[in-house]
């Protein structure tokens, strides 16, 4: 039996279907780190008027949408290069970019790996510390970025919820002037993290040309399907990347559903607060409930490690037999076969989840 | 005063509602080539009932658009690549197959060139012969084969409607598995040539591995704003091809789409009739009424060369401020300043376009 990740990430639910025998749209599903509130009413609203817009090519210049991000985030337009969701935008920065070789710190988002390997590089991994939540030591960071040309970090790092605090951050930055290595900063969950946490170096790149920041519009915003990110970098960067971008990457609804979640600032706030009180529940829910040892991280997702008498490809199969979906994340470098991740999402969801993780205990004859 | 195709292509309506102050939703866009039907209603309406869906990521896999695309063109699945448009495509043949330099015949479809240089290839061109609707001569066109690794064909051929014969596509197949070189028969406007010259190497790929076929989805279906488009080729080729390609690079509406539009084989066969009728009204109205060279091409757009009075610049000026987009074609490698091309549309857009460049004559003051 094949992995359920069959295809590197977690949300696959066409795969889910298949193997559990129940339709896509039927499972809970937390495997993908979406917002639990669905997208903007506004926005599917418009999108629903707006349907016959299609007959019209996508604007290849992204204007409107990236003249309104420009606005959102204060920051002139030739620092922002919209694409086919985060994971085009960190494509396009590493076929811009040609690095021989790219560092990672593991336990990370599969695709730094494999988009590298992908047009060419050969990969080169730190392992974070596992006592501190998975981030990495100094000297073994330092040493990535002495080593490779071109470091990818998650902050809130993916599927550890590690966030990099601002001083951490600067250093790096620091050290692509210092080393000549570029240094793309994931900030694709950035979103969920606390106001007060989410420290980004978008209005320093004048001085850092190394540095990338990618983001993603469709997490925040529930929108995966229509597929949306951008990256912040250097003019001279973003250039670069655009000049292999393909035309019309970015599809017309996307563009226009982007334009309208960026003035969703409530549906934000009540994003942040309902992802905070409930990231909290779970935390709660599996540490003291269930015993289970939990990573605290800043974002939408947390990472868990099933106890002995369960591994997580197991659990994954248990849950999916109950419709809900978590994921597996045994095949991270550097976590363990007992290893998964699971969304944050509404109350009455995460009450199911939690339930059905004791019913599995039960049925497994595990004591508490 | 820039051009119109600021960004290299027709149908954008963003520059030219911000040239003409005209909105963009109130162009007569003659500029892009897209069935002036309109997408399928049922199509349509199917999208409006599953907007919800853009909360699920698209299948990684593109299972069910795939199974869908294998049965309506009898080839087995691992012949195609379902692909973020046709550029996306042909992006990727390029970067899969990384030739040193690629063949193109001039005029043509311009990413061909574009994309080529993109991912590092030099361009040699070899010039259609105008006299004879700028197809190549054989011996040039076999030199273009022996001299370059990859070459591009469009059949029809945008922007002059060249449609090549069964013999002649053969013909450069073998050339392929003679010298090495790779071919990509560029298919997008084949739909909209009569279902008898619709000759295809689709079904004789398993013997021509080198032979690429492209598909857009959005000519016919009327949905450039969705993008979707695929390839067809040899498994070994197409495994290339998806290795480079990105995650979810095709977003789920166009998924969904994609697979109900392959049922609507009578929307198909109206639009064929449509556009060989509307084909011949429009030729007629331009050679007969006004007296100007037409390229009587088999596929939905006409090449058209102005007359000595006014140059395609200045026509698709005087055309734009009567509300009405056309291609201007003086950027294309072989054609002079005063070629343009226009979509084939329906009788009162066409009957209107007509008398728009009756006026423009009036009103310059030239004689017929």
């Amino acid at each position: 039996m094949g992995l359920l990740e069959t295809y590197g990430h977690g949300g696959d639910l066409v795969t889910a279907a298949e193997r559990f025998g129940v339709s896509a749209e039927a499972f809970l599903d937390y495997s993908a780190n979406i917002n639990p509130l669905g997208p903007p009413a506004r926005v599917l609203e418009a999108l629903g008027r707006s349907l016959t817009a299609v007959i019209r090519y996508p604007d290849p210049g992204h204007r409107a949408f990236k003249r309104a991000l420009a606005a959102r985030l204060r920051l002139p337009e030739d620092f922002l290069l919209p694409a086919n969701g985060a994971a085009e935008a960190m494509a396009l920065a590493v076929l811009a970019l040609q690095p021989e070789s790219a560092g990672v710190v593991t336990p990370c988002f599969s695709e730094y790996a494999q988009l590298s390997r992908q047009f060419g590089a050969r990969v080169v991994e730190c392992a974070g510390r596992e006592e501190n939540g998975f981030k990495p030591g100094e000297r073994e960071l330092y040493r990535l970025f002495r080593e490779t040309q071109l470091v990818f970090i998650g902050s809130p790092n993916n599927p550890t919820g590690l966030l990099y605090e601002p001083d951490e951050l600067l250093q790096m930055a620091e050290w692509t002037n210092e080393t000549g290595t570029h240094l793309i900063v994931d900030e694709a969950f950035l979103d969920f993290a606390a106001r007060e946490k989410q420290f980004t170096l978008a209005d320093r790149l004048g001085h850092f040309p190394r540095v990338l920041l990618i983001r993603s519009m469709t997490k925040m915003f529930a929108i995966p399907g229509l597929r949306l990110g951008y990256a912040i970098g250097h003019p001279a960067l973003i250039e670069r990347m655009r000049s292999k971008q393909v035309s019309w990457s970015v599809n017309g609804l996307a563009l226009l559903a982007g334009e309208l979640c960026l003035q969703e600032a409530d549906y934000e706030e009540e994003t942040r607060r309902l992802i905070a009180a409930e990231r909290r529940f779970l935390l709660d829910g599996l540490q003291s409930g269930l015993g289970w040892q939990v990573w605290p991280g800043e974002a939408n997702f947390l990472l868990v490690r099933s106890p002995e008498w369960i591994d997580a490809t197991a659990l994954q199969e248990e849950m999916g037999k109950r419709g809900i979906l978590i994921r597996n994340c045994a095949m991270y470098p550097g976590l363990t076969a007992r290893d998964f991740r699971i969304a944050v999402r509404s109350r009455a969801e995460n009450e199911r989840l939690l339930s059905a993780f004791h019913d599995v205990m039960e049925k497994r004859g595990a004591v508490l």
